[in-house]
């Protein structure tokens, strides 16, 4: 469906239309802009609540900057859908994260006023000072450059390598800080308190208003007027700011903080800011969900609700009812909580993800032992790493395409010392709508060449529950299992604890003909696959591996002495994965069996649902069946 | 040679024994071990600048905390040379670094005193903070935890994360700055810019003083004197520091800066601040190289200066002599200045490393071209996607240890974007005597399963060159290059430039009976030990592959069909790496010949000498014949 979109908003096709508008016309576009999102975006699930909050702010972006030639870099992307609909994409964005539609993400691929892809948290920074660079030494210093990044993501440690950076090249880069207080659940830390302290402080704020309306007066930076800002701005910090704030210490010029819905105000900063150079930051407060009642009640739930009835705001995807499996999720925090309360050593820890993980679960029920530590990937490990040399066993869930951020810290924090940090890599596999940024498919790779890491996935629900007791035994060392987002296939998930003895497989069914090697939730495809074949009189083993490292090699001598036809399947690269770590074996013992690797293919993997990114890459119930058919053939 | 240790210093077994001594003998303990590392490293190279720094904060530390149960944790570890003097290693510190010897860096196999594994920057407040979070929820409450960071390891990003959570939980950590203004070169950035203000500020540090001053006359802190801290703390803040300091912004109480050469000053210090609760950070000045003239006046080769005089400072290690072939290093750093003097895309990025790497020659020749980004590699990676988005041409200069921290933002920020950055891995392979945090063992396997990504190493100087020529063509794309440390094996190394078919490898030796096929330099054991069997009458032929991605399928193909015993050999990891490639191009087409992979096996490897090391893991020139021999017999 598309969504209506208003007498204005529908004549603009690009940010050359809205700047031909009015200031006085400004309001209106916010609001037809806002209306369109909530249309859009509750017929057509996506992240809604980032996007809501930062209408104003777009508008007045585009309005003051002379896009596509100014650069516009936006931290994670959460909030681009503003800019899509301003910059050409409004009739496509009924298509957004939809297969072969747009991404729910900037992406320079899908239009020039993308500069910069992105999806994970705390880039734009870094990637603002590169272009600031290529400006520079390109001559092209008329081009300004403007990041927009989160308080979320300004915990993450590389944005803070960027402010490091910021000063010293005397780069001509906005830094705009839209704070709404928020990740996807609350933020947290010390940055998060130092900016809840200036927002709420009125002494520092009012004089910084007065200084700033003293300078709007003068109509315009001339060279004077940048004197007088330097000279009024050095009196303030000798009265009030003396080596004065977080951003100041670090050479990088503070402005605000202001009204981020206060759209006349914000063109007004914008335009001055515009004209002066060096590295600044304007530090705008926004909320989340601005304008949609239920999403500004509830931040969290609206950061990406799925579908919902937009007047009334009831949510109206219920994943999981009753009856059906749960989520791995509901999974990993119930048992993760049963077992806490067994194991006083056991500790948990997510980066920013309480709610996604379930670690809230913990969280609630006991909050000394289970933290969430602000999007901070490398510091949740090492953090982890230092409870676990003191003797806990943290339980470290980190979705699979974010602990990437971690990977150093994995190797030379945990499995250097072979410390009994447990792993759990929550949205393992391709991902679905959120596409290639976000796919979980490099952790089998990238775990399983790491000295001392056990690296397992579960089949399904109990499994995970069973691989999750069994990782909190004594003496285990480091512990990695993966698991897919959403819904399993056991209903009757709680059952009693059974320890899995680490590196053993399992046969799910047996067979003469050939043999189907799976790690982790494909083993339910290829279960159903191999019921259709049985069916049509086929013979065809399944096992499921369950452990990627250490093999089961008892298991896979019998499998190899048994079949000279095998099929390896796994939701990640089969470059290196799972089936290579099965070719390596093999070589290691002169086997010569015909080995087919199914999993994802050596290139990035676009959005779309999980099921059809499955038959993409040729994994899925149908390909499986045929892979099988041409190999007995074969 | 085993160091004389002075009268007090050869008493001291144990830190025990150092708090038996009167506080008046302190500055005697520190002269002795001074001259003991100065006598040490002189004839037994290591980490030589930063331990001499922290004499006497590391004699005050276990003066006064009551270590081991006090936990020290030292960032990097370059620093804890006296620590391990005084813990009981005196007398083995002689095999510092060599081959079972003592570690160079942390070890707590090595020794209760050492809390947490170290080699990395930026670990030590995160490791901290869940040392104390364990402590806490085992309710050991009187256990003190120290971490102690460079202001070089303050600017990576996981140090900034660890602040950011510092005030969260109020661990009772103390955290010590150990500012001398350098990393192994001179420090970068706004932090680096903002500490040096503060230690320059003479109001400051005069207010500072007194209100220290005032407290120190209090002799130990009861309740009423930490209310009178709080009190006189928040006088001072409200005169001068209003949301005061970086530190203090972060909800970090921040004291200092003091000198960190004055013992006594250091011991009174430290005891006060031993019992005041929750996170603080002093900040202490010190001076690379400290006691040694030469090492003050030139911290950054004295850093790890190999072998010198002790007593006129010459240093004696002169690695590549004339007519001898160069460091890979220098051919990096010249080459890289002749081919950014032809294509004026090209710029040059270093995470700190700028004499390591020797991008220096091109800083110093084009400054507006070449950066030193600080301590802070997942920054280097994203600011160098950043211009190359916009046009440019980076060479990302990283170790390969270190480029592990950037494995996120390699997929992330310029793999998904097929952007042209070139990425220099330095150091890759085994590299003696850092040890298993340094080796740079992993990058073949975890580069080689990104998409988008052309995966290469030279055999030798020439083909690093023309690698290096070859990137910056135009729409190459990701493209890595990994070399090791030192030098190679050719003195005519400056031939005019050639560009390599990218996926293509060559044959350096035909033969009938077994094919070898190496990745990088493991072509130069590999060559001569093809020389010595051919000389045995041995029909081995030797092909250079220089690419594991793209794979050379047409040279594998004929090679396969040719050859039905075939050696891979590569100074990396053989779970997923170049032999694993192979393996994988074998099962895609269906052939079935005997192959053997020679790398470094599933463990963490210790430090030694390369050679020692490569023995160990059994690709050395003598076991690669043994490997031949046995197989050709099988």
């Amino acid at each position: 469906m598309e969504g209506n979109a208003g007498t204005l908003l529908s004549k603009i096709n690009s940010p050359e239309d809205l700047r031909k508008l009015r200031p006085e016309d400004l309001p209106v576009v916010c609001e037809e802009l806002r209306q369109f999102i909530i249309d859009e975006v509750s017929t057509n699930p996506g992240h809604f609540g980032a996007s809501l909050g930062v209408v104003e702010l777009t508008v007045a972006l585009h309005y003051i900057y002379n896009t596509p030639y100014d650069l516009l870099v936006w931290d994670v992307g959460h909030q681009a859908y503003s800019h899509k609909i301003l910059t050409g994409r409004r009739d496509q964005f009924h298509t957004n994260r939809k297969y072969h539609g747009l991404s729910g993400f900037p992406k320079p691929s899908e239009s020039e006023y993308d500069t910069f892809g992105v999806g994970h948290a705390s880039t734009s920074i870094s990637a603002s000072l590169g272009m600031a660079v290529a400006a520079s030494i390109q001559k092209d210093e008329q081009r300004k450059i403007v990041a927009v990044i989160g308080d979320g993501s300004m915990t993450g440690g590389m944005a803070f390598e960027g402010l490091n950076n910021a000063a010293v090249n005397n780069s001509d880069v906005l830094i705009i800080l839209n704070d709404n207080n928020m990740a996807i659940d609350p933020n947290v830390g010390g940055v998060s308190n130092y900016l809840l302290n200036i927002s709420r402080s009125k002494s520092y704020n009012r004089l910084k208003q007065e200084v700033w309306d003293g300078l709007g007066k003068l109509n315009g930076f001339g060279p004077k007027a940048r004197r007088l800002v330097q000279k009024t701005e050095g009196a303030l910090k000798s009265a009030l700011l003396k080596e004065s704030n977080l951003f100041e210490s670090l050479g990088i010029r503070y402005f605000g903080p202001i009204d981020g819905h206060d759209i006349k105000y914000l063109t007004k900063v914008l335009q001055d800011l515009r004209d002066i150079p060096g590295p600044k930051l304007l530090h705008v407060l926004t909320k989340k969900g601005k304008g949609f009642k239920q999403a500004e009640l509830n931040q969290t739930e609206f950061h990406a609700p799925g579908k919902f009835n937009k007047v009334t705001g009831e949510l109206l995807d219920c994943e999981c009812a009753m009856n059906k499996p749960p989520k791995f999720q509901n999974v990993f925090g119930n048992t993760l909580l049963e077992l806490a309360e067994k194991n006083d050593k056991i500790v948990g820890v997510t980066p920013a993800m309480p709610t996604g993980s379930s670690l809230n679960i913990m969280m609630e029920k006991m909050p000394d032992r289970a933290f969430d530590v602000g999007i901070a990937e490398p510091h949740a490990v090492t953090f982890s790493a230092g409870m676990a040399i003191r003797g806990m066993v943290p339980f470290c869930n980190i979705y699979s395409t974010f602990m990437q951020r971690s990977y150093d810290q994995i190797i030379h924090d945990v499995a250097i010392q072979n410390l009994n940090v447990v792993f759990c890599l929550d949205r393992g596999g391709l991902v679905g709508a959120d596409g290639p940024t976000h796919h979980g498919v490099f952790d089998i790779a990238y775990m399983r060449h790491i000295p001392n890491m056990i690296v397992s996935a579960p089949m399904d629900e109990i499994e995970l529950r069973n691989l999750m007791y069994t990782a909190q035994q004594e003496n285990m060392g480091p512990f990695s299992i993966r698991y897919p987002r959403g819904c399993g296939c056991q209903v009757d998930w709680r059952q009693p604890f059974e320890s899995i003895p680490v590196g053993t497989g399992r046969v799910i069914t047996e067979g003469n003909d050939l043999a189907i090697l799976t790690f982790g939730t494909t083993g339910i495809q290829a279960s159903r696959a191999v019921k259709s074949l049985t069916k049509d009189g086929h013979s065809v083993a399944h096992y499921d591996m369950r452990f990627v490292k250490p093999l089961d090699e008892k298991l896979l001598h019998q499998i190899f002495k048994k079949f000279t036809k095998v099929i390896t399947i796994e939701d990640g690269t089969i470059q290196g994965g799972f089936g290579s770590a099965v070719l390596e074996f093999m070589a290691d013992h002169q086997y010569t069996s015909k080995i087919v690797r199914l999993g994802v293919p050596d290139r990035f993997i676009e959005h779309g649902t999980p099921d059809e990114l499955i038959r993409e890459c040729g994994f899925d119930q149908k390909s499986i069946i045929q892979t099988t058919l041409d190999l007995l053939q074969g």
